[in-house]
């Protein structure tokens, strides 16, 4: 595996654009437990992602106190509460029906934090565009997802939070910023289409609609 | 490749794994062009990205104007620059050594924006987080990147730049932000280790540094 450079053949570029295509957001878990060694391969995958200046800036909090994941599905029903007021009428009992997290079933939590303190890099490439910090962790979380789905996986990540209460409760170092909250286990349906899609919440785009030409 | 859940065996995995081992920083390309078809495939691959709410806030721009790109290394050439004073000694001249960006070479410059002013999605997941948006567009080029290596091409992240020079110098939409501008191309060489690894810049730690557990 690391002896010479892979290549990568029709067969696994074709199953590769089958894995982008049936990542999903999941919130709909099976109870049964996920692995450790499993999750500690996933994480090492995670790590591998891209990061400004080689920084490495994301950390990684399983979250498995019962109490302290009790505070994140409250903080999760307040800010989905709040968030409910903000629409009207239909649209309003549409958001309502949704079912946006799965933070009571899924058997792991994980929070994904960017260390703003991190002196890893020595500030390379992220003068100009300091938010390049907070990029890097983003993808380590989404090489997770990707990496959980080839595993039979599911992940979904839940921004519905006031993320200054999850670094309490998660008694983070203050320089933690939170990028991300999942919720991973198995997933109850598989689908193609996203539910938000499905629920008839917003439609997908074609790729197209998205390219422009300078 | 749609019509039922896929299962993802035990030698996709592995190779997915290696996938992410060989994926790398490049700055270094051959002048050989990239076929425009497996551009658009990749581009639609990032398209494939998860969004909060489903708002797809991704815009790609490839940059094929001679005089657009040549605005862009000078920016590049300008903020560099800048970046070196802010080292001294001996990490100065580690710094000036570094090849940081491969615009001059890569025969693909490929700018992705989020669409700050974008109604899809109706805001939701984005009330108490409303970066979801950025990080949104951050996965898709996450998803290009590995995509691209997976077909041998390499892409390198230039974070080096005046970010609003860049939008304007590109004539983007005034709601559009710079998440990322890349140069894309067949690289020159492949390694498992990043450059400023090998460089001696910054080494990089074992992903059990960055877990915890709550």
């Amino acid at each position: 595996m690391i002896d010479r450079p892979p290549e990568f053949d029709a067969a696994f570029q074709e199953k590769l654009t089958t894995l982008f295509l049936w990542r999903r957001d999941v919130r709909h878990f099976r109870p049964d437990p996920v692995d450790p060694d499993l999750l500690r391969h996933l994480l090492e995958i995670a790590a591998l992602a891209p990061s400004v200046g080689n920084s490495q800036p994301w950390r990684f909090v399983q979250v498995q106190d019962a109490a302290r994941r009790a505070k994140v599905v409250a903080n999760f029903e307040q800010a989905n509460a709040e968030a409910l007021a903000d629409y009207k009428g239909e649209q309003a009992k549409l958001y309502a029906a949704l079912k946006l997290a799965g933070l009571k079933e899924a058997p792991v939590h994980l929070a994904i934090f960017c260390d703003e303190g991190t002196a890893q890099g020595h500030g390379l490439g992220r003068r100009t565009m300091p938010e390049m910090l907070d990029y890097s962790a983003v993808m380590a979380v989404y090489g997770f997802w990707l990496a959980a789905r080839a595993h039979g996986l599911g992940a979904g990540w839940v921004s519905i939070l006031d993320p200054a209460a999850v670094c309490r409760d998660l008694d983070v170092p203050a320089a933690w910023r939170l990028i991300a909250y999942l919720c991973v286990g198995f997933p109850a349906e598989d689908h193609i289409d996203p539910e938000l899609e499905r629920r008839g919440w917003e439609h997908r785009r074609p790729a197209g609609d998205f390219i422009v030409r300078r």
